[in-house]
């Protein structure tokens, strides 16, 4: 059996001085380098597989400094302070010497403590009576997620009008279906289209200049999924002289909360 | 005239290494360090302060790594990618050699496109009509804040039940007030007591982790704001295994979003 896609796309290298050696992947191609969320993953995924990792993540945030060349790319993951049960990492990613990407993350052991998600999960259709989104992805790494849009589908016209909201709800997984994880649920973070997109129905020219993703859940929960559908909601608070923001969650299929995520999007109009 | 508390308390002196030299500042003390609000204002204070800086801040992560000890620390900002109008920060600070918070900063010359508020401001009364909080804090930080509750305020009684939501409102601004900048938008971003003290009425020892903060106004519009108040509303998403979420929002009185912010808390029960 062939190795999924997204273990293709993440997978490291060690290097003698500590550093990852990554490679991007075609078939996570977005309109000018790869999709961001599988860059994250892959930044995400130089701490997950560190030898001095110390727990989960609970948080991670990425800044993307520049668009990734095709290509090799070293990933430097730092574990600059190690507490008795929590541990914080500063993350770079370079190509030819300059950097692409930089970031900090947090891994930690879990307590149980008590818990409740106070953001509930919307009312919506189960998956199956949701209709896939069947139109070929314009760019490639469309194509390697299932979605299946409830609210906020890609504009039927790109009218330029302001629609006034930005929100998006769909169900969505990997395409072929793969077990979540961490590395997995980063890139999931990061599956919305732009949310000027969805308010203006006008393509205007973006790039998410930085992504934070708090991890709700834990290793055993993500098990739990194995490869059912995440719900994700996206939507925007401001537009503001060449920014927005992006607020969004991912709950599974039994309405568990399992994360919650950030953006800051640069937009030109 | 002397200077403001929180000019003395975020002020860096240039090392001729390149880092900066600060001071724990004891009328901004927490329980335990200082107020995280002023430690996010320090890092920050680097980036404003850098002889490279391009630009205004437009995004904003610090990770707390350990509680400061009183005393001085240094601050090490790095501009790890600078493009034509936007760069991207490397931030450490350091007490003894020890890292004790990391961080990124996106900063960038903006330009005006098509703009608009999503999250618009909920309705309440007018600052001036809202009881002022009287109370002198636990701890000395609070009293550096004027801080008037609609929703939300420090729970009448510690009961420990679980009240069901965590939201809380209010107006706020610097105690005495003083002109909004960066500096001080940073620290008011960390402003709210903890969520789980407000859901389960229980002074649970709590520690944020990370704060991200998105400024979605420029200078001219903290200009306008000068010595105005904010009005303040933040909410938890998801308490799971000792770290729950925070999303908050700062706007002016006028209405306009000037700030959205999020957190991740560690907290013990």
């Amino acid at each position: 059996m062939s190795r999924h896609a997204f273990d293709d796309a993440i997978a490291l290298t060690a290097q003698s001085d500590g550093s990852w050696l990554g490679h991007t992947s075609p078939v996570y191609a977005n309109m000018v380098g790869p999709f961001g969320g599988v860059t994250a993953a892959q930044a995400m995924n130089a701490v997950l597989q560190h030898p001095q990792r110390l727990g989960e993540p609970v948080a991670l945030t990425v800044n993307f400094a520049a668009a990734l060349a095709d290509g090799p790319f070293t990933v430097q993951a730092r574990p600059a302070r190690t507490n008795r049960s929590t541990q914080h990492w500063v993350i770079e990613v370079l190509q030819q010497g300059q950097t692409v990407l930089t970031g900090t993350a947090f891994t930690a052991l879990r307590r149980d403590t008590w818990s409740a998600d106070e953001h509930t999960m919307p009312v919506v259709p189960r998956p199956l009576d949701v209709p896939l989104l069947e139109r070929a992805g314009r760019v490639e790494w469309i194509n390697r997620y299932e979605m299946r849009f409830m609210e906020g589908d890609f504009p039927a016209a790109w009218d330029g009008r302001d629609h006034g909201i930005s929100r998006t709800r769909l169900w969505v997984r990997d395409n072929p279906p793969r077990p979540l994880d961490f590395a997995s649920l980063t890139a999931l973070s990061d599956v919305f289209f732009p949310r000027i997109w969805r308010r203006r129905a006008s393509p205007v020219p973006i790039g998410t200049v930085s992504m934070t993703v708090y991890f709700h859940a834990d290793a055993a929960r993500l098990r739990d999924v194995g490869t059912g559908y995440l719900l994700g909601q996206a939507q925007a608070q401001a537009f503001h002289r060449g920014y927005f923001d992006q607020t969004a969650q991912l709950w599974n299929e039994a309405g568990e909360l399992l994360v919650t995520t950030h953006q800051i999007v640069y937009y030109k109009e």
